[in-house]
């Protein structure tokens, strides 16, 4: 399959859970791409409804569909609440069709730790390459079915990869200390009291402090554990008032001391053929990324010698839909950039 | 009764409705009122809960009761969605109480009317006198029982008073266009997708439109009628991302010309003796009141003659609580502005 | 010049004052459309900082020039302070190349407004075909110079247009009350206390009240006139704290009554081929049209029989560089949406 | 002096730089307070405005002067730029008054470290008393001149004083990692384009990454050192698209595990006299500590053992004015929550 030929077959594309944050963000991008058609857009509490009337900003004149097992699309993503995937998306793969899931439903390879995290029972096959371009390119590119990253666990594996899958002599990473804030669209389109306006303007908080819900994910991506004992991983997730980014500040204390050009170049070497990532000269702003794919990073040192990472992408972007269309894009042979620049 | 008395032997004052956001700044005001001691705060869909679980920055350590027609207390304060405090304030009146009730049920003269806007029945009977200092010190002064005004109302009414209920040779206004836009708090405490963080930053919207939800009202107050042919009044409420603040653009079209002077001259007279309403010299903002209680009043001409008057007030402040407390101390026989300064 | 032509010989085209928030706009859209390459970016006050410095969101490797009267380029954009176009336009426009203004100095026919508005003089040759699609579609496509609305103007010229320059058996307009309320961004790129987040976060302001700044455009583009005794036109602009938008409401008295649905069928036939302005249903919103091309318009009725159209437009899009494009592709033979959808 | 004589007599109370945000809440706190009254309000760049022309919701009717070494007031409160204060304070005191200074000048021990991070030069004696009430309470009651802390110091000190000046047997600190998310406020009233509505709005940021400006303070307030071989601390200052407030994270590792309740009880009892300083049940927020001079503190484990401590305070009350009033409040041996609650 090659793009000349696509634009004259396009690709079919639907949606299942389409009426949520990334869902639309999906629906976007997918509106942008020359190579694809958009084919049906599912949304069973939305069923009926055009998809304009909830989001009049997309002009994508389709109405929300319930999904019953359809498999006639070349390509679906699936962008439903966790639990609801797993349940869809084999009879999408045993159809022969492409699959990129956006829950957390297929991400982790323990089913304990997914049991413990999710709350849900699964098998051990239950598993999909995970979609994260930068670190798994031609996986991705061989898969039928793929597993799209979380959000938080995307600007905090971007910003330690280098240190973990790429490394350099000398370089051990004792700890790692993850303050991120997310903005509000993170917790999705939803009626609650404790995201509205009136309570979340002037305001920010902390949550599941202590809880980890993402750290199994990292670790995963990683390749390490936070319960190794010589390594130390603890991480606070917070939001802010503002509706799309991911600030990640990731403290890293190394067992001893390397010069800050060393992991630069370490760093840049490790993304030089990631087109999304930026290795920025500057101390990087959600506003750099936000409406973007882009996954900045900042780096410095402390005074005590312990490496400060910073990370920043737009969490409907480079967080879900964004990647989302990177991994579909590997998939079927096109530009990793198309509709996302 | 006079200050001094009550000092040694305070007033007991009690809300009902308190979990609400008007309720809560009027637990905030009450709190720091040298002559008063707040006795019991109702709320039944919070009954049990510590009034700091909901509202932590406000230190008062009551706890929600479920109201059941006590009449314990020398005050009550109501502030409850609109249609329930019509059967409880008889009950309180009657056991010789003062009561201050914030939402629309004893608002309006006309029954059809209430029944109109508000949706139930009441009898002719179920009017109490109006809370707008401005318009009525002296008779709220010697009431047991006030109905608060509404917001909008508020900042519309004290923009407009010097001119229908002051008056001078030659003023005759032809028509008033009036469009406000409301800080989000005015929507309540409530869990509604539309109003969550996510939807409302950077976005504003004009609703009920052509639907006059607070006209009769206003009409009421300035002593005339939207329906009366010779005088036209229409309005369009907004909602824009702030949580408090009512800004209001009065467009008045006169009959004949009056000088700019002889405006300002009228206002300053009309509100001569009103402590919180605050001529301006040069256009208003919302912060100048936020978390006041002032009316500020601001005054222009259109190169066309008609004048524009810009007016803006806390919602919760002198839009309800503010103003309720203000109608408190008038009837207690405090200075109008203790607690509100 | 067709577009098949065109992929194979891109136009070039070049943005003077490139740095400000119109001028990134314009760069993002530039490097999303197909038929164009980007030349050079002049800003003399950034001179030799590379446009991402200032816009790390949009990925545009160009370094800022300054522009010192070349004409190397196909196609220029002017998005200078108002004055400085004046002195440069000229020059390109001798050279043969296309110019599209974003300034006010080639808006009015009447030279004594220019200079009472804008404060500059010029002479009656100064004016450049009025770039609003939706009214001069067939003239702007045989312009070779472009003068871009303000962006009050658009929202408020697209939202009476039908009534003005469409018009209906029976239909006669008294008067127009506008109240618009616009985004920060509109103020621009600058260090203004006033503009500050803290200073705008939780206010609202009126500003200019009386003045009228953006009357002669808008009555000149309507083909009528305030000070036409018969027809009484005023205008309060406004910010509110969000970033992007324009929501305007216009209450128009008529003469005599009209059915909505001759008005909607009036307001539909005017705009049936403009894509970008749509008839809503219900009440438009702000986010409804920010970061798009769109103007968006809605219409009822207030009970005393007045019109009440309200539009909400992105200012820096449908009000600025969006309609600069929209322009562009026009005089160049392109889609007119293309880059805008 | 006692309360009963001051209230006949009380206190004249000056403002030095009353025209920033810091000075303005000191004014609009002092205005509720019943033992002093305002005497001048100074500030060399507004001298002749009104400050109500600045600050138009704090109804103060007094008008900003020029200082030139005037020592007729009771007390004096700074709130001047870093290195301003130190020529004015020696004369104030030589005169027999008492200051409060909100600035930086006398709070760092060591002449080197104030050079290093405030850039001037200073004596070994121009430090004065530290006015944190919760460490220092009676060594502030016995103060002529007092040294307000900093906005972050505020909110780190009283995290983690507890574990520095309180201890217990068996707790042992090795490492703290802080990120403090400051609101936009904690800038100053400035204008400055990174600091406009437009850029902020959406936005977040990190600035001075590992420059660490506020730990010599909060090392000599904790009575120990970021450079003892033992112990590293790392602090990552932020601001996020609010007004007022400070959100501080602090990641404390322990060199071995301690229960969480021996840590609560460890905090309870420390704080156990402090008014404002709350020990919360669950995670605070900004909004619980806005407007008001509270410190909450919020205490979690990690899964790792390390302890997270949350604290939440408002960067112009307990981060500036509403301190520097509670150090007045001792001083003059007021209620310390005088005018504060």
């Amino acid at each position: 399959m090659n793009l000349t030929s696509m634009q004259h077959n396009k690709v079919t594309v639907s949606v299942i859970g389409a009426s949520g944050y990334s869902g639309a963000e999906l629906v976007k991008l997918l509106m942008k791409h020359p190579g694809i058609i958009i084919d049906e857009l599912y949304a069973h509490t939305q069923a009926g409804k055009r998809f304009t009337e909830l989001y009049p900003a997309i002009p994508c004149d389709k109405t929300f569909q319930t999904y019953s097992g359809q498999t006639d699309s070349d390509v679906y993503f699936l962008a439903l609440p966790h639990g609801e995937a797993l349940q869809l998306v084999p009879g999408i793969v045993k159809a022969g069709k492409k699959v990129i899931d956006l829950s957390g439903d297929f991400r982790l390879t323990s089913t304990a730790e997914h049991k413990h995290f999710y709350g849900g029972d699964k098998s051990a096959e239950d598993v999909l390459q995970y979609g994260m371009p930068e670190l798994f390119r031609d996986e991705i590119a061989g898969s039928t079915a793929i597993s799209n990253p979380g959000c938080y666990a995307t600007s905090i594996i971007l910003g330690l990869a280098p240190l973990f899958r790429g490394g350099m002599a000398g370089l051990e990473v004792e700890s790692v200390n993850v303050t991120a804030v997310s903005g509000i669209s993170g917790a999705g389109r939803s009626a609650k009291l404790e995201l509205s306006f009136s309570e979340m303007s002037g305001n920010m908080r902390a949550y599941k402090v202590g809880k980890h819900q993402h750290t199994p994910e990292i670790m995963q991506a990683l390749g390490t554990s936070a319960t190794d004992p010589s390594f130390r991983f603890v991480m606070t997730p917070m939001i802010a008032p503002y509706v799309r980014g991911i600030y990640s500040v990731l403290n890293v204390r190394l067992a001893s001391p390397v010069a800050l050009e060393s992991i630069r170049e370490l760093y840049a070497e490790f993304y030089a053929s990631a087109p999304f990532v930026r290795l920025r000269d500057g101390v990087t702003e959600v506003s750099h990324v936000a409406y973007t794919n882009f996954c900045d990073v900042s780096l410095a040192f402390e005074s005590d010698g312990s490496l400060v990472v910073i990370t920043a992408i737009d969490n409907l972007m480079k967080g879900a839909a964004g990647q989302a269309v990177q991994n579909m894009n590997l998939m079927l042979g096109f530009d990793e950039t198309t509709a996302l620049l």
